[in-house]
């Protein structure tokens, strides 16, 4: 069973810088065998983090994107008609469960009520899975940590996690990373030198700070390293800096024409 | 059949301090054949009251986690195709009706309409759970009990449970418990000395006293119990005490801030 | 097929005590073969009614409890996979009109549409039951009879019964017994002595004055007996009262302290 | 096939007393094939009037009663599993259609859109059911007939009929009947003479009176019948009136004492 | 394959009196292999037309009256289940494009907005529909052609046709036929003499004159029809025309007085 | 796997004016692996372009219109019954990854939410699409790319892409092209010469000038090719531009008299 999940380890270390003490307070968790709650915006390294750590203590890792059609039966398991029977087939969670695995659920808000209380045995001091349509429960290993992420960002306008649900997390809040960091990350991954990188960043700062007048939310680190990629493929930079940092963002003309100000101005 | 629930019992006493008098409520409840329902907030200690009485009283306890697309057919029980035919398999409440366990429905107004209502005929004086999708109805034997939860400081947001539904229980309240209960049991299953253990009840208080103010329901023991496990773990108490006692209760940036001094001031 | 129903048949008196010409007109409307509707508050005891006619007319009696996710089709009827066909099984309401027994729909306010408008041409001068997924048509037997029950309580909050509905059944109304007759009820099925019963039974009264003073619906006789019986199991009367007569009934503080008041005042 | 719809036939003619010349018009349109609207309050005879023309016509009568949750699958037929196979079963339309019989579509408008719009086909001059889940079209007999009903007082809270589809009908009124077709209708079915009969239909056209004045809807001829049978069956007349004609039409207590006044004057 | 829809291919010329250029439109885009949208109110002979021209274009005509829980399954097609096996069954537009059908969709807005996305293929100069369930995708032969009709009337209360629907059809406006083609029409139709039906359309013009003055649609030349057939089939044609052109068409009593007048001031 | 796709080559170069350097971004984008975002107005070319740059880069082009019933089932694929056991088939967003084609998602907004988050894993830099039914991950080849479009026009009453969605694509803005490109276009296309092409896009210019005064949005370029065509085929201009620009883009009286004027003045 342990090798079915072999294919959900990580090959190789995921590029990670660590920002404070995001680290030890996750292996913390891990040992007290906590279940933790990642809370930042779109794009900010949260997934990549989880990846990290999955690599550093060993574990394979089951993700699953959350969407409002996604029942418990996604994530438990179910039955399917084979050769004229019923053969039940594991789920993501159970599998995790089963296998000592971190199961990562991203942006668990958006799930169904009940996938989301489908959790809860395993989130206190029983850490079980209760697999009701075939009677069973099962024991989580000391190794299974679930970790589940959201973006509060989003806390006004999308159903609330509730308190019930919440109130059985370690929470953990994460930012866009710093600057300096922010930079070696576009250079290293988009491939371009530091210069056109501190750039790129200083353009997301910029736009960043449009949050509060019309900007739902910021650029993300990941989309400075689009503008990168593009302008490594031969793009001129400001091109790429539109179709990477402006267009995906805002569809509004106004603000439009304020991010492509900032992109001439600073490139 | 009694066998099969026989992984239902718990293994060893669950460790629980009696705060007022409701064990004796709850011997004569179960002794008198009537059904209980639990009120109170978030990790206050309902479930592990019910897993207490539950090995006291010698019996099985089956949990269901309720949410609002759990139907009655989750509870009572389905037919699934097995070698060309449908086979009958009951559900958690139709197993605990017919080997006498205690069925504990958590967070019962969470549940659809239908899953209510099919626990009215066991609990008045006809105490038996009619199968309809069978056809048949089993009685109750005297060991069978069923007890519910819910948390009233939702009620006003959800919908409430209905008078119908709810004459039909002994209503036990709950709150957190009296702080020196809450200090023994914050340091034995923190893993702390009372002195941390103490300091951590008092941000708890704390905290709570911030409902009202903006804070939609106060910090539960479990969370405090979690930040104690973190101190045990190695972590600084002041970033346990951020991790497990502001992110996970709320998103707000004033009320975060609130919060981390309390916690500043206490440690 | 009569054999099938026997054991809804109630095997002894079940304990009633009539209160105005109740019995006479359920009777006439058995033998002129009309349907009747039963109005009237939660557990003022309109289910023990029927099941008191249903005895003393010896006839087998169906109770289902209506929900809003109750179908025509789990009245009905359904066909199941066995062994590679599809075969029919009767839903409560065949069974009764087949059988000649009493059906009774508790709350049928609460079933949906088609549930309702299902039992029409069983409720005029037809007596029939469409089995439309079978294309057949059964004729109800002269024992046959339709017993429906609704709280005009809810009426405002809750969809009402149509018109087109209503008009089809003789409507008798039911209210809490008489105080002598409660009194008797409470002492009998709780267990206790007179002078108990009659105090809890003027704190009943108290509580019920409390209606269009916050309270939404008066205490039941139910309650009533099972104060009766935890107190009958050694419980302190005015503890007995309260997770009976109080905590069941509101979440409401100030109510519940009114509450506590009338019972510390009475016993 | 024809064989099949015998038992749709009426076996004796209907108890009918004709009003105005709604007779000569149903027999018009069954003459020109088309089909035809009935509009009136609820129980004011257009079923027994269906049934009548049917048994007049010497056709069969197939009555579907509609609600919201009735399909154009539970209309023209479905696919049902049998010995590893699917096999076709009509519905009752296409076995209408089918066999030349009138179909009687009642309270038309409660029935889903893709209901409705199933019969367009079928109520212009094509006259023809499409089988959409079979690929076919069964072209509709001269004797085929379609006729629906529904209640213009509900027209303001219930979804109307579109123009579209009331567009292909010829429409006839109902009301209550004339005094004197009432009164000798209550006497007849009802068991009671003429002057209890015309006491009865006194007090329904004062109840109807109250329309406007807080009443939804009037009360049917069929209520007065059930209060004649109540007295057949020995009950007193006022008591008997109260069950049949007060409590099922209203639950607002003000209502309820005046329908009560009116009885006692009369009686 | 073309064999299998013969059977809708139209036997006999439908009457049709052409108004405008419609003749010639129709030619046109059925010649540029263009899609055709056809609107106009209920009733005005959109779908006469459109048999006339599949009789004229010596095309089979598949008609799907349109609702809104039509899906594209519904359309395209489906599997079913026959003696173990799953058996695709083409839906009636997978027929009309297979064999180079003219594929009529009534009142597309009525359709839910999968049914109406899936004909975008099949309106663009790829002409192909593709058929997920299967994964194919099969190419319209030159002679498919594509024909949408809407009511415009509707759209300010239904949902309307999205633009980029909309901008795929060449767009043809129908209204009532002129005066004296209504006239011969309903002559025709209704087998009446010229007197009659030119009495009845001045009726109608009369009626529709009445739109926004409380009436929401004019009266269609079917119901005109409808009047015509009733007289032949000997009733009085103020009562006929009361039928026809009052009942079905408004429940209001002060436009049903209105158009009685109008009836009777004509007749 | 491949070879079952190459029917979703394009056999020859589609027709395409590439208007500024979007070929070029395009290109970068699919060699530095990025999934791309085309926004623009209905009918302006963006279909077009997809499958002129992937018959470039020489790639399978598979498109889906997403609509509010597309389900990630629609997308990934679904176990179907087949001589008793269920057998998976490919969705096309499989079908896609698994044979390195370009995977068009046409009006991604109109899909429901579990569709569009089934496509996050795929467009970050792990480039894997997890089929949760099979409990299978699959790796996305180097030549597989995902674009999707929208219409921002819409963005204000349909739901807008979220964020966490839209942050995961470059993004290119198109709008009309410019005059001469257009003029060619639908000379071209349309089949007639420059100075009717000119006339058109005259015509066309003027009306997307009411955008604002009333019009939701321009008419599109593939409705002056309509109109092109219609007079191709032997149309009066004007009676084809009314039947191709005015009708299909707007059903309001003033509007259509003001594009009337339009086309009267122009042609």
């Amino acid at each position: 069973m342990e090798l079915a999940v072999e294919k959900y380890k990580l090959a190789k270390e995921p590029y990670y810088l660590p920002v404070a003490n995001e680290v030890d307070l996750f292996n913390a968790a891990y040992s007290a065998r906590l279940p933790v709650l990642l809370k930042g915006p779109t794009g900010c390294g949260k997934t990549r983090f989880v990846e990290y750590m999955a690599f550093k203590l060993g574990r394979p890792l089951i993700t699953v994107a959350c969407h409002e059609d996604l029942s418990s039966t996604d994530l438990v398991g179910r039955f399917l008609l084979e050769a004229n029977e019923t053969v039940w087939h594991d789920g993501p969670l159970t599998k995790a469960v089963r296998s000592g695995a971190i199961c990562y659920l991203d942006e668990v808000v958006e799930a169904r009520k009940d996938t989301v209380v489908i959790i809860h045995p395993l989130t206190d001091d029983r850490r079980r899975l209760p697999i009701e349509k075939r009677g069973t429960v099962i024991d989580a290993p000391p190794e299974f940590m679930l970790v589940v992420s959201y973006n509060p960002g989003y806390q006004s306008v999308l159903k609330d996690l509730k308190q019930s649900t919440r109130q059985r997390f370690v929470a953990m809040e994460f930012d866009y990373p710093p600057v300096d960091s922010e930079i070696a990350i576009v250079a290293r991954e988009g491939g371009v030198d530091e210069t056109l990188a501190r750039d790129l960043v200083t353009i997301g700062h910029k736009i960043r700070n449009l949050r509060g007048h019309g900007l739902e939310e910021g650029v993300s680190t990941r989309l400075l390293i689009y503008a990168a990629q593009m302008t490594a493929k031969g793009i001129d930079p400001i091109a790429a800096a539109e179709v990477a940092l402006c267009s995906p963002i805002t569809d509004d003309r106004e603000l439009g024409r304020s991010i492509r100000e900032i992109i001439t101005t600073v490139l």
